[in-house]
C-alpha cells in the first residue's frame, strides 16, 4: 500500500513523505491504531534514506497524528476533537474570466525567472542600496513622536491629511492647475489604475493606448474586459496621424497614456505633441489617464510638464503618481490627481475595497518629504542612475545590431532588432549564458513586438551592465549569422 | 461684476474670496492687465474684512495669477506657458453602476457623523491608548536591523514570507488543518473579501448570509451585483431550520458568514451548530466564506474553533482573518486561509490589482508577533475591553427598556427595542444631547431591523458608556410614552 510513493523535485523529500502518510490517514487508508511500517522498513517501500523517514515520523508525531511505544513502533492516532463537517470543493471551477485572465497574464507564473547570480536587465525596481534607511529611520521616529498612536490607527479612505496636502503643492510645482481638482491616495500606481477601470461605466468597451505600452495596465484592461487599441510611438512620442485616424474611426472609453520615459520605450513625448493629442482628446470627448510612473528620474534636457499641467484648468486628464521607480516601493503608496468629482466617486470605492492606504506608510512617507529627503535622495538617486544609463547606452551601441535604440531617461532602455529576431529564442540562448531580459512582445497591443526587447539597469552595477550587454550582442550576431 | 459671492459656511473664507477671483480670471471675465478693485472697495463689494482680501491677493500673487505695481494696484496676469489644450469632461456621467452603489453606500458620505465632544457608540475601531508604541518602535529598529533596506523594496503578490508562515502556524494553532491549504496576505479584511468577490464565477448570482450582517460586506455584494438572502440569528447563531429551508429553495454561489462575536449581534455561533452548518453547506455545494474578524476577543467561556477548523481536511472554507480590531488596524494587514488552488489565483489577482501589500507593514507586523508582544498586548486589551463590555451591558440591563441585548464579547452589543421605536429618529433625538450610535437597518439584507441599533464601546470609558447609554434610555421611554 505504499507503493504509490513519486518524490516530486525541489521539494524537501521529509515533507513529501509526510505529506504522503498524513493523506493516507485522512482517507482512512490508514485506520486509527494501525501501526506504521519501522523505519526500516520504509526505506525499502518508499526508496528514501532512514533519516528522512525519521524526519517524516516525527513531523507527524508532532502534529499529533500519530503516537510511538517505546520498543513496539509507531501508530496512527484517533483523530481529536469533534467530528467535522469535512466537504471538498472544486475551487478551480469557481474562478470567474476577470481572476483567469490575471493567472493568465501573471509574469510571475510564465515568465523566466532569474536564478541568483544571473544578469537581469528584467527588472526597473529601483536598487534599494541606494535608499537612504537612516533618514527614513529618522522619519519614523519623528512622526510617531508627533502623531503618538494615531499613526496605527484607521484613518481616512481619501488619504492621511498632511500628505494630501503635500502631493496637492507637488502637483502644482510640476504645473497642475489643481483647482476643481483633488487627491486620492491609493495603494501604488497599480491600484490607482485599478480604482479607474472598476468605476468607468464601458460604453464602446475600448481603450486607446500607446503600443507598446506598460504591461501591467494591459493586463488590467484586459482583466476588466476592454478591447485595447495601441497607436504607435515616434521618437517623440504618439504617432498622431494614426491617433486621429484612430479617434475618427470609433469610439473610445478612455485613453492611457506614458508621456514620459514611457515603459517599455523610454520615450518622452513633446511639448507640443502633449498639446496637440491634449486638443484631439479633447475633440473627441475621451479622457485621458496619464501614467506618470517614473517622470523623477530626468538626466538631461528641460522638465517636460506633465498632460495634465498641459491641460491647464480642462479636467480631462486624471494623473496617477508614483515614486514607487525611485523611492521605497515596497510602502505601496501612489496617488491619483483629477477632476474632484472624479476623486469623490473614487474615495467611495477605495473605502469599500480596502478602507484606506495604510496610514503608517502615507505618513512616513509624508515625512520624509517634508524633512526635505527625497530632494537629496533624488540628487544621488539620479547620478548613479545616470552613470548606469550611460554604461547601457554605450554598451549597446558597442554591442547589439539594433535598428532603433531608444530610452530619454528613466530605468531601462528599449531595443527594436532586425525583424528576423525573435527575442523568445534569444532569452532562452541568453539565459544559458547567464543573463535574461524581458522580450517585448509582452508590452504590445496587437502581438507585435516579437523583435523587440527592453533592458532595466537599475539594479546592475556598470560592469554588469558592459559584460550582460556584450553577451546579448553576440548572441544576436551568432545566431543569426544569414543577417551579417 | 463681483455681486455673486456667497460665502459658505465652514470653510476658510480668504481662499473662497481666491477661488472667485481665480474662477472670473479663468472664465476670462477678468482680462489680462485688467485692474482688480483696490483692497479698500473690495471690502465693500464682497463683505468680508480687509486682512481677507489681502490674503487672497497675496496667494493669487503667489500663483502667479496677478501681479501688483507699488502705489498702482494688481492687475491680472498674462497666462503663462504655452497655449493650453484645456477641456471639460462630466465625469459623473463616466462613472458605471458599481461605483455608485459604493457612493450610495458609503456611510461617511450619508450617516450621522458626530462631532468633537460627542459620546459616539457608532465606532467598533480599538482604542489607540492601548497600543503600545513602544514596543511597535522597537519591532521596528528590529527588523530594519535585519533586513536592512529590503523592507522597503518590493516583495511578492502572496505576502512576505515569514508573516505567512507565522499566520500559517496561528491558523494551526486554532485548529485549522493548513494541508492543502495556503495563506494570501491582504490589505485588511475587506480587501480580501473584494479579491473573493470579484474573482468569483457567477452562477447564480446570489449570497447566502446571516441577517442582519456587516455592512460593508452588505456594500461589497451590492458593488459586484450580488443578490442577497439572509438567515436569521437566533441567540447561538444561525436558525439552521431557515438555513435549510433557504438552501433547498434556491442555488447560491457563496456564503458569508461571521460565525465568532457577529457583527453586529455579537452571537458567538455554538459548536454543535457549526459542524451542523458545515454539514448543510457541504450538501449543497456552498463554499463558505468565513470572517473572523474579532475572534481573538473572548472575555469568557471556552475558545470556538473557527468553521475552516471545524471543516477539518476539507476545503470548502475559506477564512479572511485580521487583527484590525485589536491590532494596529492603520497598518492594514489581513489574510486569506484557503484551498491552495483559490490562493494560487487570488495570488495572481492581488498582483494585478496592487501588486502586494506594504512589504513594511508586513515585516513590522511579523517582528511584533514574532517579539511575542501581541499576547502582551492582547492580555492588557482583553482586561480593558472587558470592563467596557460589562460596563456597557450593565448600562442596558440598567437604563434601556429592550426586547432583546446581544453580545458575547468583542467591542459592540446588539439591541434590539419595541418594534415601535425608529432607530433613525431615536438617533437623530439622541444626537442632539451629545450621544450617537448605529442605527441597525444599516446591517438589515431586508430592510429590516428599524428598531435596533449597534453600541460600540470599544473607545468610550467606563464612565461614557454609563452616561451614553443613559441617554439613549431616557429618550427611549420618554419618547415612547405609548409604551410605558
Amino acid at each position: 500500500m505504499f507503493n504509490n510513493f513519486r518524490p516530486r523535485e525541489g521539494e524537501t523529500v521529509y515533507l513529501q513523505v509526510h505529506d504522503f502518510l498524513k493523506q493516507m490517514i485522512r482517507t482512512a487508508a490508514l485506520q486509527p491504531h494501525d501501526k506504521l511500517p519501522s523505519t526500516r522498513e520504509m526505506v525499502g517501500r518508499l526508496g528514501v534514506s532512514r533519516n528522512t523517514i525519521i524526519a517524516a515520523y516525527n513531523q507527524l508525531e508532532l502534529e499529533g497524528l500519530i503516537y510511538s511505544i517505546q520498543g513496539k513502533g509507531s501508530f496512527v492516532q484517533e483523530a481529536a476533537g469533534p467530528s467535522v463537517a469535512a466537504w471538498e470543493m472544486n475551487w478551480n471551477s469557481r474562478i470567474n474570466d476577470y481572476a483567469g485572465v490575471a493567472e493568465e497574464m501573471d509574469p510571475l507564473k510564465h515568465g523566466v525567472r532569474p536564478e541568483r547570480g544571473m544578469i537581469a536587465f528584467s527588472s526597473i525596481a529601483p536598487d534599494e542600496k541606494l535608499f537612504d534607511l537612516n533618514n527614513f529611520k529618522r522619519a519614523f521616529l519623528d512622526r510617531v513622536s508627533i502623531e503618538g498612536e494615531v499613526v496605527l490607527n484607521y484613518g481616512y479612505a481619501q488619504g492621511y491629511q498632511p500628505l494630501i496636502d503635500y502631493l496637492r503643492g507637488y502637483m502644482e510645482s510640476k504645473g497642475t492647475d489643481m483647482f476643481g481638482k483633488d487627491i486620492l491616495i491609493t495603494n501604488g500606481f497599480t491600484e490607482g489604475l485599478d480604482l479607474l477601470l472598476s468605476s468607468f461605466r464601458k460604453r464602446s468597451g475600448r481603450i486607446l493606448c500607446e503600443n507598446p505600452t506598460h504591461h501591467s495596465a494591459l493586463r488590467l484592461f484586459r482583466m476588466h474586459g476592454f478591447e485595447v487599441r495601441g497607436v504607435a510611438m515616434e521618437p517623440d512620442g504618439l504617432d498622431l496621424e494614426q491617433l486621429e485616424a484612430a479617434l475618427a474611426e470609433q469610439a473610445y472609453d478612455l485613453a492611457y497614456l506614458i508621456p514620459s520615459y514611457h515603459n517599455p520605450t523610454g520615450i518622452v513625448m513633446s511639448p507640443d505633441k502633449r498639446v496637440e493629442a491634449l486638443r484631439l482628446f479633447g475633440r473627441y470627448g475621451v479622457p485621458v489617464v496619464e501614467d506618470g510612473f517614473s517622470e523623477e528620474l530626468r538626466y538631461s534636457g528641460a522638465h517636460v510638464a506633465p498632460l495634465i499641467a498641459t491641460g491647464g484648468a480642462g479636467n480631462g486628464v486624471a494623473y496617477i503618481g508614483s515614486f514607487s521607480k525611485i523611492l521605497f516601493p515596497g510602502i505601496r503608496v501612489g496617488w491619483l490627481a483629477a477632476d474632484r468629482e472624479l476623486i469623490d466617486a473614487l474615495e467611495s470605492v477605495k473605502r469599500a475595497r480596502s478602507i484606506h492606504t495604510s496610514t503608517l506608510d502615507q505618513s512616513l512617507l509624508y515625512q520624509y518629504l517634508h524633512n526635505g529627503y527625497f530632494d537629496k535622495y533624488l540628487k544621488k538617486a539620479r547620478q548613479v542612475y545616470k552613470s548606469r544609463y550611460e554604461a547601457a547606452v554605450h554598451a549597446c551601441r558597442e554591442h547589439i545590431p539594433f535598428v532603433r535604440l531608444s530610452g530619454d531617461g528613466g530605468l531601462h532602455l528599449f531595443v527594436e532588432l532586425d525583424p528576423a529576431v525573435d527575442t523568445e529564442i534569444l532569452l532562452d540562448q541568453c539565459y544559458e549564458q547567464g543573463v535574461v531580459f524581458t522580450p517585448g512582445e509582452t508590452f504590445y497591443t496587437d502581438g507585435g513586438g516579437r523583435h523587440t526587447m527592453r533592458l532595466g539597469f537599475s539594479r546592475l552595477t556598470e560592469e554588469q551592465i558592459e559584460r550582460g550587454i556584450s553577451v546579448i550582442g553576440r548572441t544576436i550576431r551568432t545566431w543569426e549569422p544569414a543577417n551579417e
